[in-house]
């Protein structure tokens, strides 16, 4: 990561965290122990990716670095993503005991807890981005998130454990599960800048080549990399019997498809000149993982 | 039930019932399990209770029956009511093999699939209220259904369970997990109607009442009832642990408190005039089931 990426990234996410910190319910208010699943799984060592994606389009469109309605945005999806992640790891779904070395939501808390504790981080971010006052990028977001999106590729995900896929499958997972939503938030940082139909579709096309390339790198590190590199067990998803890139592509295969995924993502946004250089490094970056 | 309610009744739970079918993803579509779950849940047999107070407010205030944005709104409102009964029911909750004699979602098809089946309604029922496009709508929907409305309830009611509690606890539960929908819901239709904040204002008290007086006779069926009265198993709250209103008060002051929520209803709507004659019917109605 450049020392620029680094700042950047350091900035987005406290500006984040202070935002979130504000939208949360305290954890002192009445039913007490939702609100603190709530905030336990909402700071668990996230990386804040998808607020800095948002926030670097919104300024590739001309928007300000920490205008507040993007810093609210920003906030509801770091709510969608942790939402997927609490009832990702549930144990009728990948059943993990721990995230980034802590226990999941439901070994620290109850199951209960962490599926209302998921609900209501989503139905949260749903009131946040109403009271950003845009129906559009609401009715943009469920849509990213439901069964044509991110819930799609959860359900496809978990039925493909322990059976032979095929490379589009893998595809459709990657495509659905995780970059639908990366897609959005890039989006969302667009429209709230008011940018042209022209800039959100180069962005929207960003975005999804950023999100599958985050994914397969993912996938790769999976097999190659040290836990520490990957924030999880490294070998988890070939031990659960998960559809990886590399277990239908190979790893050769699969490393060229990261490479060319970062360098569309790059064509991208070329148009948007120094504007778009944070989108620019944030692919890179994603890319050194593996290089 | 008079014959005027029960028409009434029939004709918003079949145009609420037909806009479901236009609004839900169709069995077939990719990914057919979660469409299929999905569809199971919501056509499950449900009364189509908040699309009818939702409706008869809508007309209160001046809307037309069988308004298209208020269709909407009943379909997106029944789907936030499955949503909660799908995760209610899961095993970590409740745990219901049953519910209006069909097995629950669970049950018929996967724990994971009643999780991701009840996130996905919640989902697309943000996004119906988004393509209405009124962010007051899904700002005051969000909050209803949040940890201060209904999620809120459902927690204490889990949590409750197999404790003493007093009144007050029960009085929350009810107001949070059943009662702030359905205000919610009666709210919508006047706000959809373009009412005047004292109108809105009325129908909030009405919602509030009615919602209390559902649960509270639900209670005391739950007691007293049959098993075909309460479309659930008679007994199974006082088996369960459950916090209920004749277990704090005694069944003489549920009864009685019942009928002053009732009164109150009344009240609430009687400057609409005719126009408010079905709120009145509706809240009547749920008198009569336990007199």
């Amino acid at each position: 990561m450049t020392n620029n990426l680094k700042e950047y990234a350091r900035a987005v996410a406290a500006a984040t965290d202070e935002t979130l910190q504000g939208l949360l319910p305290a954890e002192g208010i009445f039913p007490v122990s939702i609100h603190q699943v709530m905030r336990y799984s909402m700071f668990a060592g996230g990386k804040r990716i998808r607020p800095c994606l948002l926030m670097a389009s919104h300024q590739a469109c001309g928007g300000r670095f920490g205008d507040e309605q993007a810093l609210q945005a920003c906030a509801a999806f770091e709510m969608f993503h942790t939402f997927s992640l609490m009832h990702d790891d549930l144990p009728c779904m990948d059943d993990d005991d721990f995230r980034r070395g802590k226990p999941t939501a439901h070994k620290a808390f109850t199951e209960a807890l962490a599926v209302l504790g998921g609900d209501a981080l989503c139905i949260h971010a749903f009131g946040v981005l109403a009271r950003i006052g845009r129906v559009d990028i609401i009715s943009e977001t469920a849509d990213a998130l439901g069964t044509g999106g991110m819930l799609g590729g959860q359900v496809v995900d978990i039925e493909s454990e322990e059976h032979a896929v095929d490379r589009q499958t893998v595809e459709y997972i990657h495509h659905n599960k995780t970059a639908a939503l990366i897609r959005a938030s890039v989006r969302t940082g667009a429209l709230l800048a008011n940018a042209t139909a022209g800039q959100t579709e180069r962005l929207s096309s960003y975005g999804t080549h950023v999100g599958l390339a985050f994914q397969v790198v993912d996938d790769i590190l999976d097999e190659e990399g040290t836990t520490e590199q990957l924030g999880k067990d490294a070998g988890s998803d070939r031990e659960k019997g998960k559809a990886t890139f590399p277990s239908v592509c190979g790893m050769e295969e699969s490393k060229r498809y990261a490479t060319e995924l970062i360098e569309q993502a790059h064509a991208d946004v070329r148009p948007f000149g120094e504007q778009g250089a944070m989108l620019r490094e944030l692919a890179s970056f994603i890319h050194t993982r593996i290089s």
